[in-house]
């Protein structure tokens, strides 16, 4: 078998995660997440971001994304996000088919600045265009970008100022919370979102992440908008298990910490051979620039995704590491493509 | 602890698919139900149902509800139910949140017969009226009634000769293919349904339903609905795993079949103390009418659902069982039942 | 040709109508109802109304209905109608479209009461069940009865105290507060709906309603929602124009006044045949039960509706008038079912 | 008063169309499009357009988009447009609110071409993305320019390869067929195209556009899909007796070729005095690009829209004409134009 570098969510859960699901399986609890399980889990999670929050767990990002967004937006809002947001570029349309517009704006990084957002809202006309009412960003990004304590204050501060929501999609949470270079905590996403969510899919879990609405005037009525999109879990305590567990004694983290190390160290390693990376990333997501001789000597024993064609002899491609990715995996790849490099490259 | 009686999802799975997710949780898979256990359990499926039918697995009922009828369905176009439907009655406006109309018929017994569905199709007039596509039916029903095999080809039938699709929710289908009264196979559903799921999650999976189109002619672009409402898993392994462990070796039946006789122990003992039903079912569902005073007492050691209130002193109660509950606590019950009952009641 | 009891919007408009467009046809004006024309529409009805509501005009009765309804629930929340409602029978799943699930409750005669709001109300259950929010009305209803002052006042009272808002479509208000039974004047539209129409299409306009919203908490971006909906015509001066004319000098009520004389007329004399009616109403609309032969005759020299199945041999028809209809219609229509009724009638 | 060169919908209609509505006005017509104006006007296109065509009248451009548009895609289907498109820059989220993306190219000129279609189908990745199954063209564009039928036959090869459907928006295809360079027909729309509509509004009728199906294969159903969008009219005769008008005796292009005349004459003086173009039209849209202080100066006497910024110091206007401009106002504007202009513009 190859080495994967494709994605973060190949493999099952932590081993801790599923001894949690073993341990609990007899026990009968109520459904639709009101069984203990799912409060305790709720608890740990309202304790690190501080205040006193809404929490809900659904199943998987798209679910997070086109619940929450169509649960804040009247017909005629809209949501603003990068070109690279998911919403945009991987949900075959999900918040486009509860009604709502997505307003795109370039971004080099994945990443949306307050200027940004101001110059868009200059856009808009009286009744012939939507209301941008939202705005969505990710962290760590799509493109393995992270924000800085700084950069989410002020885009924070930008959304107040011009009535805007803020929501963090946090598929990739752990990575961003992990990074060396992070400097944001819990308690300031409770501080400068109005909503995100907490991945546990690409953290570990089987499945799972949890919406914290910090802004109560906008979560009535949530849990209603979760059963009508299919987002409600009959077995509610499979998600508020897994949570429990990646809460209890900070796995959540650790587990994005290993993640990090393995691809950091693919990356200064990667650096250290002259390769160019497309953006300089500090989560579990690179994106080397090789010669597309060298990528397809790689696909051989290694899977990763080719992210986008740079020039005639040259393509980007995406490496993804994961809790579960083996120090080896990283070794013997690095070896390998180092033996490939050629000067040319 | 309370003995409950309460619904068929109030535990995790059964211990055969955990140990499957613990077996298989470390090897790497594609995610997005393209993983190789989906696979292996999608030809299961086929193999019970015959002919070539697609196979695709979502996480709950309401999922696979919405999914398939707002892919099946123009705009203008509506779709028939009994009013007792579950679409109907507790999925918070799923349907309709699709832009869809529920065309509902009444039942006595939450079953609809072709009569029904040809006098419904007499009051639509042109333009003013949507269009009904589609007859969606549940089996067993959600008062515990199913379907014998020359009733669904009836059925099946009437909707050919009308240009309408039959779908079949089988959030309870164990129940009903492991009812002593049951005379359908699968290989029938393959043939008189055009698309029907199979309930996993009350059938002793953590989640899960597998949906089948008999039909393919409607089945196009299918995964491109269910990514769209969020109903594609990142890591489709852990359906398909379960439903491998289910079908593999004749478990989703063996665990129906202790299910209906749970109940079926409760039905005819109470039956025997002289106490009405408002409908005799041979599935996991019973629906005894007992005296207001009786039903308070039971509450105290007994977790259910009052279901209907039949007159000033007499209400019906749900009782449901499931693959995990105990001969003791029907034991008990009954015990209890017994010495609570009156004369007057 | 016949004469037509078939419906009221089978002519063109009033000629006043028609002449107002004329003399101002080459004058240049704003678009998407910026014209000077709506603005002084709008004053105009908002003295009829009082309070200082904000007032909107859109083409037609199923526009104002969408555009209203989607405006004002969020995703999982429905509108209470009655079953006879035109949202309900006659605009193929137009609601729905929106996203939104009408809850009927059955009525007699087109009307709801705070007894049936309540009772529908105990029937919902968390997060399974939409939540109602809105209670659309129409007024005159579609079998062309009226709701009193009292009425209105008792029904208005009922959703303030359930926290439920109320919507009354006027597609037919002209009718309606034109009745010489009717006691509900504009000033109480203004202060006992949160919202209502007038409808002009059929009160002698070409096309047009004037949305009326008292309640301003609930109209901000209403008409980013016509907009988006196809409602704000680019011409709106046409219907600017026409409630101008019709609320100038009374024309409105003037012309309503006479379709229900003629209406009247051919109850009062219907009924001293001894012929019976499926309910007695005071407005446009009445609804005589008749033997199918003489169904069959009248056909051969008039238009209207076969309403309903009686039993075997009898049938209610639906006779409308409207501003136009021709005393001599009536007159004729009279003496034609006077001969043509038999004792067995 | 000004003249206003600001848009071609500022004034009623052309007096023949008036005088239409006025000698038809008491006849007795059907409702909802049924009657015999309605359908000797459908037999007026159909000759014009050749084949067999199906012809629907609605009230306005974004109704006709919106009705099409989500009649022929599946829920996971997008719309292929120009990023100038009325959909995407000037509907409210029109389309989104029926469910669908629109996904946009960028053009110079607001025209598409086979290899723009070819280039973005190249980037739609299986399940997570939409897929594209409609390309929508306005002609004449959002910034005037038209579509020659060389371009338009390529582009419907195109799409015919790519198993696309192509819809051309007419809002303004009056002027696009009365401009000079025009080598389009009807005939070549019936042929070129699967549906494209014939703008009413902007082309001398108070309002309306017919909608002309030339793939009656997707035309199925399309009157209820009109009706549940509230774009049925009660009163559909308004509709007919406009187009009838309009097309008995070749009002349609003999307007245009006013219109399109006077916007003409403008250009060439314009373009005389040494001034750019942004885009050289040959329709009734021109936009010039001034000195901003020659702007200022303009607006005192003149009515029109500034299009975009160019520089500090120069912005592009929109000049529109329409069926009712003045050769005096045309010459006048030229004057003032001629006389503010100062050898910096």
């Amino acid at each position: 078998m190859k080495y994967s570098f494709k994605n973060d969510y190949g493999r099952g859960c932590h081993p801790q995660i599923l001894n949690a699901l073993s341990v609990s399986n007899m026990e009968i609890e109520e459904g639709y997440g009101e069984d203990r399980f799912s409060k305790a889990a709720k608890e740990l999670i309202k304790a690190e971001v501080g205040g006193d929050p809404e929490v809900y767990f659904v199943a998987g990002g798209t679910q997070a994304n086109l619940t929450v967004i169509s649960a804040l937006l009247k017909p005629y809002e809209s949501v603003i996000s990068a070109n690279t947001a998911h919403i945009q570029v991987h949900e075959t349309g999900a918040i486009e088919a509860t009604g709502h517009r997505i307003q795109t704006i370039d971004t080099p990084d994945g990443k949306l600045r307050p200027e940004d957002i101001q110059g868009l809202l200059t856009l808009f006309e009286e009744v012939h265009t939507t209301i941008p009412r939202l705005v969505y960003i990710s962290n760590s990004t799509e493109v393995g970008t992270i924000y800085s304590k700084q950069e989410l204050m002020a885009l924070y501060e930008c959304c107040r100022a011009a009535g805007l929501l803020l929501f963090m999609d946090g598929a990739r949470l752990s990575s961003a919370l992990a990074s060396k270079e992070n400097d944001l905590s819990f308690l300031d996403l409770g501080k400068y979102t109005d909503v995100f969510y907490i991945g546990g899919t690409k953290a570990g879990a089987l499945l799972g992440e949890a919406i914290v609405f910090n802004n109560k005037n906008i979560s009535t009525g949530f849990a209603y908008n979760m059963k009508q999109k299919g987002a409600l879990m009959a077995k509610g305590r499979i998600l508020g298990i897994q949570f429990l567990e990646l809460f209890r004694d900070g796995l959540f983290l650790k587990l994005a910490a290993h993640a990090n190390e393995m691809a950091q160290q693919l990356k200064f390693a990667i650096k250290g051979m002259g390769i160019d990376l497309i953006c300089d990333t500090s989560t579990n997501q690179i994106f080397p620039v090789l010669n597309n001789r060298v990528v397809e000597a790689l696909k051989k024993d290694y899977e990763f995704i080719v992210w986008q064609k740079i020039d005639a002899e040259h393509s980007a491609i995406r490496l993804v590491t994961c809790w579960a990715t083996e120090e080896e995996a990283v070794k013997q790849f690095l070896e390998d493509l180092s033996s490939l490099k050629s000067p040319s490259n």
